[in-house]
């Protein structure tokens, strides 16, 4: 079957927010009693606790993500909460504190407020469990940022257990948001195409990347990206893996795409510089001894996984 | 380089909504005397107009989508207007007529109210011109959908000639939605697995699909709508090629998964049957001689373009 052999490109596992074993349990979600009977009275089930948009974590030496009934009770007030799954006979609902609370709780001894960037890009926790707190972070993001129907300028209430909210006003329902965004390598040969932003660390380079825009396919989007910051034409353009990025919510779509120009004009409103990099001078990157001190973005980004892929092909 | 050999499966013409010419030109988005002069005063200019949602098409006997600049001034009242981008030197803007003058409209000899998904099932207009309009149509939507900022309640106003909303109350930037969608075949050796919904035509079969969550995988989410609607498991995932839908605002991104189970129990609040089907089966109901008279999407919808795959790669 050609579909599935070895042409395919596959994520990896230390790619950030892109494993997961969550049953995502969609069927549940109407059901007000099993949801209220998981929330309240079943003692597997976990909390992912959330404060001004930063993981809260329990902390005894070690570092725990998952809160159980009785922990949860014990900081009050809960601003909101939703259902997120199932994982290994496991009910998750992620849960927002009051933003009020937040200073109080930075400064107890058996909790770290570390915010979502950091604990991916130190692997505190297992692939999936990371992804069911980034899952937990862009959605409670969502409804924080969604509180007023868009439709009428009324205010909307979470319906679906979090999966929904629904206009006291006008009636609209409102599905959360999910921002598809191309990132790519153009490849010349035995040369990619990576620029910096003006904000990057010093040295790093990285994947070209721009949100999609409607009525645009993802092939598309990745020519129109490059040839915006670059002024680099490409022509076929392959799709590698997918990354959901939760900050606050976007699905990063890598792609290849085959270069059909060579000199680059940069769009300085986006980027500080691109360059050609040949193949072995990204394996250099990619390993920390670059001669130039270039470096890339850390191994949970698919930026890296991209650039990877483009190594591992020579 | 084998990131662009034969094993690619590209977008064919005929898949409606996924060829584009247009130079979206986003430089050119914030520069409004360009705009001003590209708008009022460029003869070259050309306009799509929609009212209620609904494509306007001049009618001479033949059916034009393009107006220029006389043309336009005749409507009257514009409700609001978007730049689209360049295409062929051809300056594009997307405008709403008012919603009250629908009824007129409709009246006139000289025009045709022609909805969206008939001017993509006939083929009225070349692949690239159907994009503008589609465009035009989901981004004209978008603003109609979004008048007020989701985040305080208060109004919001169209900015970077219609690439954003910023509300006038709390300062908030909005941006276009677009709602990425999977659809996909299930695939056992040399059978698909497809299904049909309730409000379906009579006799006709499509390839499952579903709305993506925040936190999913392209792959995840095509495992878990398969899942979820047939109770069939999957393993890996292909994808294949995709295609702006807008209806409203979404991205049908298509892809093959490879079955790991066999037996099918529907949920029957999502479809109303699902069967596997043979490549011969197949190939029989895309060329509209299937002995039980079972039919296929139109070729313009991505998902006749992914049956053709299965067939074609038999």
């Amino acid at each position: 079957m050609r579909f599935f052999d070895d042409t395919m490109i596959t994520s990896h596992s230390d790619l950030g927010f892109a494993v997961s074993d969550l049953d995502r349990s969609s069927a549940l979600r109407e059901h007000a009693d099993w949801q209220e009977n998981a929330y309240k009275n079943d003692p597997a089930t976990r909390f992912i606790l959330l404060c001004k948009d930063t993981p809260v974590l329990a902390f005894d030496g070690a570092l725990h993500a998952l809160f159980d009934r009785q922990a949860l009770e014990a900081f009050g007030h809960v601003r909101q909460s939703l259902f997120l799954g199932i994982e290994n006979e496991t009910p998750y609902f992620g849960i927002e504190l009051d933003a009020a609370q937040f200073d109080d709780l930075k400064l107890r001894e058996d909790l770290k407020l570390i915010d979502m960037r950091s604990i991916a890009m130190q692997g505190l926790f297992s692939p999936s469990l990371l992804s069911a707190i980034g899952t937990a972070k862009a959605m409670l993001h969502w409804h924080n940022r969604h509180r007023f129907c868009s439709n009428c300028g009324v205010e909307s209430v979470m319906a679906t257990s979090g999966w929904k909210r629904s206009c006291t006003g006008c009636k609209t329902d409102h599905f959360p948001r999910t921002d598809p965004v191309v990132i790519m390598l153009a490849v010349d040969g035995d040369r990619c195409l990576m620029g910096r932003g003006a904000a990057f660390p010093e040295g790093r380079y990285s994947c070209l990347a721009g949100f999609m825009e409607p009525g645009e396919t993802i092939e598309d989007a990745t020519r129109r990206e490059i040839l915006e910051e670059t002024n680099i034409k490409t022509g076929k353009v392959r799709y590698l893996t997918a990354q959901p990025w939760p900050f606050p919510s976007s699905l990063m779509i890598g792609c290849m795409a085959e270069a059909l120009s060579h000199d680059i004009t940069i769009d300085p409103n986006e980027l500080a510089d691109a360059r050609w990099f040949s193949r072995a001078e990204v394996k250099q990157i990619l390993a920390g001894n670059h001669p130039d001190g270039i470096t890339a973005p850390p191994k949970m980004a698919i930026a890296n996984h991209i650039m990877q892929i483009f190594v591992d092909a020579g």
